[in-house]
C-alpha cells in the first residue's frame, strides 16, 4: 500500500481542522451576519482564536519510560491538541485558553507492538490510557480527566495505524488499521474501486477504530446506517492481551464477540485493526428534494419511506427551522431522498419513492415522478445547498463560539409511536430552557437516519449565548433537553457515543444487570481499570 | 390477544411433530425407494418407533418444592419429551430407547413470576436449568447433561409464555412472549396484516426465546437474515435478576445489552419477552429458478446477485446433489431467486436479478427477463419441489435413521474468496470419512444464505448407516467436516448453535479472551453457574 500523509500534517491544537487549513474570519462574519438576519440574535465582535504562547498546562505527572520516549511527546502543542474535544464546552474553554486536563504525554505507536508496550507500562504503573482517533469525539470521550487513583493519564495517538493492509476483492473487504482517518483510507480504497462509503460528518478527523468504538453512524441514512453492520472481523489489543475474532460473513455461534467489543469506547482495549465490508464505487445515482408545506405530512412520507423496503442511500428529513437555517428553504420542510448502485439503474426505486411523497402531500417534481433526479437535485438547489453546510459544519463550530452564538446539537433516535410525543416535549423544554438562560432560542430538527421502526432525530440548538457563561447555559439546556428524550422513549445518543458528557443519562438509560455485566468484562480484559477509566462505565 | 392453544397439544416424545400428526411408514417407504434409486444404498426394514411403556427413565434426583408443584410434571412421558433433540444422535438413541438423560421434572411456568420462583429455587439447592422453547435444537443445546457438581436438572418448558401482547403498528412491532412457536405467533399476528417472516426450516416446533438465544437464521436469505437484526427490545430474567433494554429502533449508547444476550444460549437467563421488529404482509411477489450447467457459474452469479444491493428475499442455490436428492434437477445446480414486498411492483428488481443470472450463463427464462415470474417458480416446478421438500425436512428425519440411512446435515460461513477451498475441502474430507465409516456416501450443498462478502453453505450427508453404530459413525465423519470448515475458515455453526455438541470446535474457533469476558458475565448474572451448564462455555 502506498504510504499516506495527509493524517500526519500538523492539525490545530484547538479548532477543527489542520494548521494550515480551517475558517476564515470572513466566513465567520458571513454565518454571523446570516444567523443575526434570520433570528435576531445579537453578534458580538469575534473573539480572538488563542494562539499556543497563550496556553499554560501542568506540569506533567509522569514521563515515559526509556524505551518507549523515542514514539511520545510532551511539547505543549501536542498536550494541547489532545487535551479537548469538538463539543460546544471545548470550543468555549479552548476559546478562555483553559487546558486543564491535558494528558501528561502522547504516545505515537508505530505499530501493535508499540501499542501492547504502552498498555503493558500503563498497567505496571497504574497510569490511565486514553484512546485517541480522530479527536472529534463531542461527548468528552477523549478528554482525560481521570481521579487520584491514576497516577496520571495519558493519549494514545493512533494516527500512524493508517494502512489498508490488505485488500480481498471478491468478498468487497479490507483489512485495515485502527488509526486511520476517512480521507486517507478512502484514498488508498479507490484504486481497488472500493469504498467504505462512511461520509460522517467528522469524516475528515474520524478514524476507523473510533467509528468502530463509538458505534458511528454514517452515510447510508437506511439499512447498515451504522459502522457495526460493516465489522467483519477485529483486532483488539487489551491489558489483558489481545483479541483477534474470526473473518466472517455472518457468525450463529454464540454471543457476538465483535459486538461485545463495538461501541467500548475505549474502556476495553484498542482497535488495531479490524476486516471492513466494503462498498462498490457507484455508477448510478438519482436524487430529488421534496418540499411539504406541513411537517407532519413529511413526517408520515418518511416513515412509509423507510417501510417500504426501497432502501434509499439517502433519506434526509429537514423541519422547517433546519431548512431555514441551512438554506435549504425559507418554510418549508424538505425532505431528501436519493439512491445509489453500482450495478443497475434506478428509475423504478426513485418512481416508487416519489410516489410516496406525492402521496403524502409532498410537492414533488416531475422529473422524480419519471424516476429520474430533479434539476435541484445538484449542487445549486436545496439539497445541494444543505449539503454545503453540513460538510463545513464542523469547521463552523468555533465561529459560533467566538461570534457569541450559542449552537450545539444533539440526537436521539426513537420508535415512530414514541416520535410525535418525543418531539414535542424536546423542542418545548429546549427552547423554554433557552429562553430562560439566554433569553432567545430556536430549536431545528432534522433525521439523520431512518429504520423502519423509527427515526434518528437530530437537534441543532441556536441561542444568544452570555460570553463566559456558556458552558452553565449549554449544561442547563442540555439537561433539560436530556430529560425530556429520556422521558419520551429516546435514547440519550444515536451515534454520538456516551463519552463523559453523556454518562448522568447513560446511567439512567442502560439497565443495571447489563453495567454489571459489561463492569465485569472489564475487569477481565482491563483488571486495573487503565482504560478510558470516567467513560461508559467506571472500573469495578 | 385471543388465547391459542396450538402449541399445547400432546408433542411426541420422539421424533418431530404432534403426537397426532407425523410421517407415515409408507412415506418413509417412498422416501426409501428415492433414495435407493437415486444413490443406490442398502434401505433397511423400518425400525419400530418406540413407544412410551418401551422408555425407562433413572428415578428424578431432585423434587420440586412445594410451592412450584402445580407447574411441574415428572411423569415419563414429559421427562422423555424433553430429553432429547432433533439431531441425529437424538433419533438413534431415541430409536434405541437410550433416554440417559432426562430431566428431573419438567416446569412449566404460566408466567415470569413463576419463571423467577423456578430460577431461585434452583440457584438456591444447585439444580441446573435447562431453557426449553420447541425443542427442536440440532446441536444438544437442550439435552440436559450435566456434572455431579449438580444436584439435579430441571427443564424449563416455556410453552405457556405463548402471547403476543402489545401491537405497535405504527411502529411494525410487537411486544412477544420468548415461549411462542413460529404457527401461533403468526396466527396472532395475521390479523395486524404484520408477520415476522421468519420461516426457518424448525418453524413449526421453535420459539421466539429460542431464536434469539441462538441467533437462528430464517426466512429471508439477504440482508436481515438473523433474528439479532428484528430485536428491538428484550427482557431476560436471571439468576442475578431481570434485565429490560429499552426499546429503539437503533442505539449508539455503548455496548449493545441486546446484543450480550443474544446468542447466549440459554447460559445467562430466560428471555422472557421481546419487542420485535415485524413486517408487512407482502402483496407483491415474483419469482423465478435458474438452472446452471456449471456449479462455478453459479456460485458467481449468486456472489453477483449479493452484491447487487437487489436484496432479493430468497436466493438459494442448490448443487447438483442437492437438486437431485431435493427433485429440483437431475443433474443441474439450481438458484432460486425470489422477491417479495408490500409496497411496490418488483419487475425492475426480477429483470436485473435475471440477466444477472443469464450473465453469468444460467439458463434464464424469457418470464423473468421480462421481470415476472416463471411458469416453474409455481409449487409444480423445481423451487416447488424444493420448497416442499424443506418444509417436511424435519418430519423425514426419523424416517432416514428407521430405514438405516445416515442422514445429516452441517452448516457454516465463508468469505467468497474462501469459498472454493472450503467447499473442496468439506466435500472432499467428508466423502472421505463417509466411505471409511460406512463404505459409501454422498455430500449435497445448498446456500441457504448470501451476503455481500460470502455464503452460508449448508450440507447434507446421506450414507448407508450400520445399525447400532450411527452415533459413532457420525461423529467420525462431523468431526472430519468440521476439522475441514475451521482449517478454511469458516464458522462451526451459521445458524444451529454451539449447544454441546459442537462445544469442541467452538472452543477452538473463539478467541480465548472473548471466552474470559463471557465467562465473567455469567459470573455476574449466574453466579452459581446452574443455566444451561455444558453449553457455549463452562462456568468459571
Amino acid at each position: 500500500m502506498a504510504e499516506q500523509n495527509l493524517d500526519l500534517r500538523t492539525r490545530k491544537f484547538w479548532g477543527w481542522g489542520f494548521a494550515d487549513t480551517g475558517i476564515t474570519d470572513a466566513e465567520v462574519d458571513t454565518l454571523g451576519t446570516m444567523i443575526r438576519d434570520k433570528f435576531g440574535f445579537p453578534i458580538h465582535d469575534l473573539a480572538k482564536a488563542p494562539t499556543i504562547d497563550e496556553i499554560e498546562l501542568r506540569d506533567p505527572r509522569v514521563t515515559p519510560p526509556d524505551t518507549l520516549a523515542h514514539i511520545c511527546k510532551s511539547d505543549t502543542w501536542t498536550r494541547a491538541e489532545h487535551t479537548l474535544g469538538k463539543n460546544l464546552g471545548d470550543f468555549v474553554r479552548g476559546l478562555e485558553r483553559k487546558f486543564d486536563n491535558p494528558p501528561d504525554f502522547v504516545a505515537f505507536p508505530r505499530n501493535e507492538r508499540d501499542v501492547v508496550s504502552i498498555l503493558d507500562w500503563a498497567h505496571d504503573n497504574a497510569v490511565a490510557v486514553i484512546p485517541y482517533g480522530g479527536g472529534s469525539s463531542v461527548a468528552q470521550g477523549i478528554e482525560p480527566i481521570v481521579t487520584d487513583d491514576y497516577r496520571g493519564a495519558i493519549t494514545v495517538d493512533l494516527r500512524h495505524l493508517n494502512q489498508v493492509l490488505e485488500i480481498d476483492r471478491e468478498s468487497r473487504s479490507a483489512r485495515i488499521q485502527g488509526g486511520v482517518l476517512g480521507p486517507d483510507m478512502e484514498n488508498q480504497l479507490r484504486p481497488h474501486g472500493l469504498s467504505m462509503r462512511f461520509f460522517l460528518q467528522a469524516f475528515e478527523f474520524s478514524s476507523l477504530g473510533g467509528w468502530i468504538a463509538t458505534r458511528a453512524a454514517g452515510h447510508f441514512a437506511t439499512g447498515a446506517t451504522q459502522i457495526d453492520d460493516s465489522v467483519q472481523s477485529m483486532r483488539v489489543v487489551t491489558p489483558s492481551g489481545t483479541m483477534q475474532t474470526r473473518r466472517l460473513p455472518c457468525d450463529g455461534a454464540g454471543v457476538s464477540a465483535d459486538r461485545m467489543f463495538i461501541g467500548s469506547e475505549g474502556t476495553l482495549g484498542i482497535i488495531t485493526e479490524a476486516w471492513m465490508r466494503l462498498q462498490d464505487k457507484p455508477t448510478f445515482k438519482v436524487a430529488t428534494s421534496v418540499p411539504f408545506d406541513n411537517f407532519t405530512n413529511a413526517v408520515n412520507a418518511i416513515r412509509a419511506l423507510s417501510q417500504s423496503g426501497l432502501q434509499p442511500s439517502n433519506c434526509r428529513l429537514l423541519d422547517p427551522t433546519e431548512s431555514l437555517l441551512s438554506g435549504a428553504s425559507k418554510s418549508d420542510s424538505i425532505l431528501v431522498v436519493a439512491f445509489e448502485s453500482a450495478d443497475h439503474e434506478l428509475h423504478a426505486w426513485m418512481q416508487r419513492a416519489a410516489q410516496i411523497c406525492a402521496d403524502h402531500g409532498g410537492r414533488v417534481s416531475k422529473e422524480a415522478l419519471q424516476g429520474v433526479s430533479s434539476p435541484d437535485a445538484g449542487h445549486s438547489g436545496a439539497a445541494g445547498r444543505w449539503r454545503d453546510f453540513f460538510v463545513r459544519g464542523p469547521y463552523f463550530k468555533e465561529g459560533y463560539t467566538r461570534m457569541g452564538v450559542l449552537r450545539e446539537t444533539f440526537e436521539t433516535a426513537c420508535t415512530w409511536s414514541a416520535f410525535p410525543e418525543l418531539h414535542a416535549r424536546v423542542v418545548e423544554e429546549t427552547t423554554k430552557a433557552a429562553k430562560r438562560e439566554c433569553g432567545d432560542g430556536v430549536v431545528a430538527c432534522r433525521f439523520t437516519h431512518v429504520y423502519p421502526d423509527g427515526p434518528a432525530p437530530y437537534y441543532t440548538v441556536l441561542a444568544p449565548a452570555k460570553q463566559g457563561a456558556e458552558v452553565e447555559q449549554w449544561a442547563a439546556i442540555k439537561a433539560a433537553a436530556s430529560e425530556a428524550v429520556l422521558a419520551a422513549g429516546g435514547t440519550i445518543t444515536h451515534h454520538h457515543a456516551v463519552g463523559r458528557f453523556h454518562r448522568p443519562w447513560y446511567d439512567q438509560q442502560r439497565p443495571e444487570l447489563f453495567a454489571s455485566a459489561l463492569q465485569s468484562v472489564k475487569k477481565t480484559v482491563d483488571p486495573s481499570g487503565i482504560m478510558n477509566p470516567g467513560v461508559l462505565v467506571d472500573p469495578r
